[in-house]
């Protein structure tokens, strides 16, 4: 399965002429989930030929405009051009009622079914769940209620080693095999061992998106060991106290998370627009933690099995 | 004084990845009007340097998305940048309602003051006055309230001519002459003919602005003899049918108000995402009203006194 995530926008409040506001695609298998939505994403889905009638799912981390100021014409345009299939959209409370104002006044009737999930922002709770991954929010610490979201492929089978399958097994025996358990008779002995007869499974990948937040060490549950890492640094570590105040993160702070959670890879976004270079948000994360990237617009991160 | 209108975006209602949703600013002097903010604006508005600080009105047609989903981004960065100047804002009922709640769950309180002013969309009724300049409403026929705008310069004074002016003549009969009277006696004898001591006024210029609208001759005396025409303009004739059915206009059918009204010049805009080649619109009112122009995104149109 394809485990892809695209950045459309990574430019905190105040946008610039060449960084948009907050948007990602992160594509699972042939299906597309939108994370955060600023002003000006379907143009971006545009620019990057992303087909914005596969996204199944959008997720919305608060109601700070730079997030969200693009889903109403985004839903508009997939309105406009005939979508059918249904779409989720998760977000904190009061998305749904803003949309709604706003289709009324537009006299607009949804020609596909939108279904609204409002999460609560404070919980570590699974709010997504197919048959290959589970989402669910992680709590964020800003001015107004936020999460940010954890999506994480389900545990995979073991597979099995066919020429040193012994020829009594049972198609349900193969399956709980697959699954990891022993076979046992009716007494409880073993009569095959999974770790003989199969391979280690595949990993699970995951990806944590970590949305406006000030530092919380305490998410170090969550992130532990994930692929990839979203993590704000709106600001250099010199502005530790002005992100305090204005609940944001420093690229030092992201990093030491990172380090601290073993993540395989760091990615720093939602740079304030006094940084017309990045690199000094770079060379701080990478001092203390080396596999970090820039979220650019465009860029691509691929997590392989 | 600068009249001078630059045209921000142009495409209807499905934007393109070169043709963003509908704005313009107008320069009238040294003051910014916004015409429409579709989702984009802001980053337009960057795009050409155009200093958003300077803007003192803003003007929305109608609650459909691509003619007003930029402005809370907009007036949130305003907001974020510490405008202080006060902001009025001229729309129809339902944007006061839509905005405010999205402030409020963004916990933005915004540090400068924004004028609501809620526009009868159904009235031809001046909304702004100032010493230099009126606005009026345009009523337009779309599927809901919708307005378009028309500016005017205000009549300008008579250039008096120092030479042919008699030495009797007090402060306030000069002011009288300049504003076009002749100036009498207690008998009512002309002592001095205005146009015998003054020079014709400068033109008074006017932008005519009709947003999203059904052909509708029944504009003409609103547009009649206006400088520059925006009309828009969706459709080719071929689809005239479409056009009506979807309240919208067809390029000939702009050209032929156009031609009606005896304006100066005409510009077309609103085109459908169906042209990716526009010159068929273009030659089409052509044919009607030489005199026409597309409404390309940097396109600047002045009006020289």
């Amino acid at each position: 399965m394809e485990f892809e995530l695209r950045i459309l926008g990574s430019s905190s409040a105040t946008p610039s002429t060449n960084r948009h506001h907050t948007a990602q695609v992160l594509t699972l298998g042939n299906q597309y989930h939108l994370i955060d939505c600023g002003e000006g994403t379907q143009m971006q889905l545009m620019q990057y030929k992303i087909k914005y009638q596969r996204i199944c799912n959008i997720y919305i981390s608060h109601l700070h405009g730079d997030h969200y100021f693009g889903l109403a014409g985004l839903l508009s345009t997939m309105h406009l051009q005939g979508r059918h299939t249904p779409l989720h959209l998760f977000g904190p409370p009061g998305l749904s009622e803003i949309l709604s104002l706003q289709f009324r006044y537009s006299g607009t009737n949804l020609c596909y079914k939108l279904i609204f999930h409002e999460l609560d922002t404070a919980c570590f709770t699974q709010i997504f769940e197919d048959e290959e991954i589970t989402v669910h929010t992680i709590p964020m610490e800003h001015r107004i209620p936020c999460c940010g979201f954890l999506f994480r492929e389900k545990p995979k089978p073991y597979p099995l080693i066919k020429e040193k399958l012994p020829d009594f097994l049972t198609p349900p025996q193969l399956v709980r095999l697959k699954w990891g358990e022993d076979i046992r008779d009716a007494q409880g002995n073993v009569l095959v061992y999974h770790q003989e007869v199969t391979m280690p499974p595949k990993r699970s990948r995951s990806y944590a998106y970590c949305s406006d937040s000030r530092y919380r060490p305490e998410l170090l549950p969550y992130l532990r060991h994930v692929d990839l890492l979203y993590h704000e640094a709106t600001f250099t570590d010199e502005y530790r106290e002005r992100a305090y105040y204005t609940f944001h993160s420093t690229a030092r702070q992201a990093a030491e998370l990172a380090a601290a959670a073993e993540v395989r890879r760091l990615l720093l976004g939602h740079f304030s627009v006094r940084y017309k270079d990045l690199t000094p948000l770079l060379e701080e994360a990478m001092e203390v933690f080396p596999a970090t990237n820039l979220a650019i617009e465009g860029d691509v991160f691929s997590i392989q099995e």
